[in-house]
């Protein structure tokens, strides 16, 4: 077992602090990771304050997590020590069902385990996160982190990358498809950097002009104001599918009226309470209101060596540990752009 | 100018009532036609009463419209004086945007002209349906029923039958797909003959027990109890597409815990009130909730075709025109196995 100097929530809504525990010695699928950043997800806040129930604490938030491999397994085939690796929100999964078989292991029918706040195939050993220094993980659920991308700003490629990378292909998004990002946060940003390099023409639909600039300078066309009726009006019926990141109460029939025929709103936040959806606008154009939850590992893969290949990272902000509790304050009015990212040193 | 024997609801709210009004001369490209039956939607008693608001009164309802052709204008092609014909829930429609040229003219971006409770092109004149004696319908709005099915049991398919018959096959509904019908009414009962004849296996979701032995001659395999928790148990994930035709208050979340990963669950019918929609459904299987509006006439001539081929019509009660306030009444209670049809022949 290895000492592992992390931070954690100790009880719901408790401040994080300081916090050690152990991880396993690596079995033989096993590698073993030096952490040197993670970065900070909204939903690390809501598992923290215990908002979705059931959290299991003392809680070590984190699963966008990058590193360098300190030891492998005897097995282990695809990594050795030094390795440039990352880690998302799964550490592990059946493997055999028909999703995972499909290379699907979020949605594994066993249930994948997550990153932290998860309970191991043991049925004992908690899952404890990226705000650690070190983590131990089957290789199966080991990413590689392209040479050309800085650490620091990989990191939230793990969560937020492939959140919204994974239904920009799954949705189909090629050049010229016409795709409406809501909301400019840790995942719209990177919904609009995304699908802007697979060619769509993007449009943020924000709640205010505040971010245009920022929007343009992401890779956005067009940028407008939801509540706007110009927006219903110039946009009715034009986007293809709707990457919708807003977790806040929207009005959902409002914005599906700006989806195509056969085009979809596809939802990636969770709100705290279910929205009324009206049938109409759903059955006047055959629109369909769907979800997406991060990626399978292929996929995280293949979304990594994507945003290798075109040079795309995350706009982020570095802070200490010491300042998280902090940051999940700022999180929460929205003051950050666009992702905050923890150096794991300051942990050491 | 012809004068047109009806029946038509002065008022919302009023009982229908008998009413007289012109039929146009057939123009160069209409089809002319003596209408024998036509089925009672529960759609002309939304419209009836003016539920969905804007309805244009005195209307004549009725989009389920059978009969024989009595005269043809100069350029018709496609029929000639006695074919056996029909009309269905739209007679014009732009013909030219991108959906009528894909053959969708029920989602003409111009907006489809309604065989009744609609305005023609000509901005003035009030389309009136199919409780009444004759109708004159441009030819590409005409649909040919095959010879082999009687007429009053063909006037259904033209809107309950395309209804559940499109969703079936754009969600490509084929042998073995697991279906699920909620609601066995006029649209459920038809979508369980037509998703068995496509060889799917078919479950009937119903609110209680009453029908299960109609539902099993209809060609289910399933029948279930919506709100028995064992419902709940046996069926989570595992439906390939959900038909939901409800349109009273459901808790749709529940629901959608049935259908699998990247299913769909396709509303048919239009509550009063929007639903509460919870992201958690969708986004934890990929899940869809889509809605679905009758089928362009190419597919409803295609479904006409398939039901003359197997044989499917709908269950039928035959009514004279003035049983048909007494009808709605029923329908309300749902007293109806499983379609009103009206005999014209009663108001001629």
């Amino acid at each position: 077992m290895t000492t592992t100097q992390a931070f954690a929530a100790h009880k719901p809504n408790e401040a994080l602090k300081p916090f050690s525990f152990e991880r396993r010695e690596p079995r033989a699928n096993d590698v073993a990771i030096d952490i040197e950043f993670c970065g900070v997800c909204h939903s690390d806040l809501h598992q923290v304050r215990d908002e979705w129930g059931k959290g299991i604490f003392p809680m070590v938030p984190g699963h966008e997590i990058v590193g360098k491999v300190t030891a492998v397994g005897a097995s282990v085939k695809k990594f050795k020590v030094g390795d440039r690796v990352g880690v998302g929100c799964m550490v592990d999964s059946c493997l055999s069902c028909p999703s995972c078989s499909e290379g699907l292991e979020q949605f594994c029918e066993q249930g994948m385990i997550g990153t932290y706040n998860s309970m191991e195939k043991d049925g004992k050993t908690v899952t404890q996160g990226g705000y650690s220094t070190k983590i131990v993980v089957r290789e199966e659920f080991v990413l590689r982190i392209p040479d050309n991308l800085p650490m620091d700003k990989a990191a939230p490629l793990l969560c937020a990358g492939i959140t919204t990378y994974s239904p920009l292909r799954h949705w189909n998004v090629k050049p010229g498809t016409k795709v409406a990002v809501m909301g400019l946060g840790g995942l719209g940003h990177m919904a609009v950097k995304l699908a802007a390099a697979m060619g769509a023409e993007v449009t943020v639909i924000s709640s205010s002009m505040k971010k245009k600039e920022d929007a343009v300078r992401l890779g956005a066309k067009n940028y407008v104001v939801g509540s706007d009726p110009e927006t219903a009006k110039k946009y009715n019926r034009y986007f293809d599918v709707i990457i919708n990141t807003v977790s806040a109460g929207l009005n959902l029939n409002q914005y599906l009226q700006l989806v195509k025929r056969d085009g979809s709103m596809v939802l990636l936040g969770v709100p705290e309470k279910p929205e009324p959806v009206h049938p109409f606008p759903l059955i006047m154009a055959r629109r369909s209101l769907a979800g997406s939850l991060i990626g399978g590992i292929a996929e995280t893969q293949e979304m990594l060596d994507f945003c290798g290949a075109k040079n795309i990272t995350p706009d982020i902000e570095v802070i200490p540990i010491q300042k998280i509790n902090e940051a999940y304050e700022r999180m929460l009015k929205g003051d950050v752009r666009y992702r905050f990212v923890i150096d794991i040193s300051s942990l050491k």
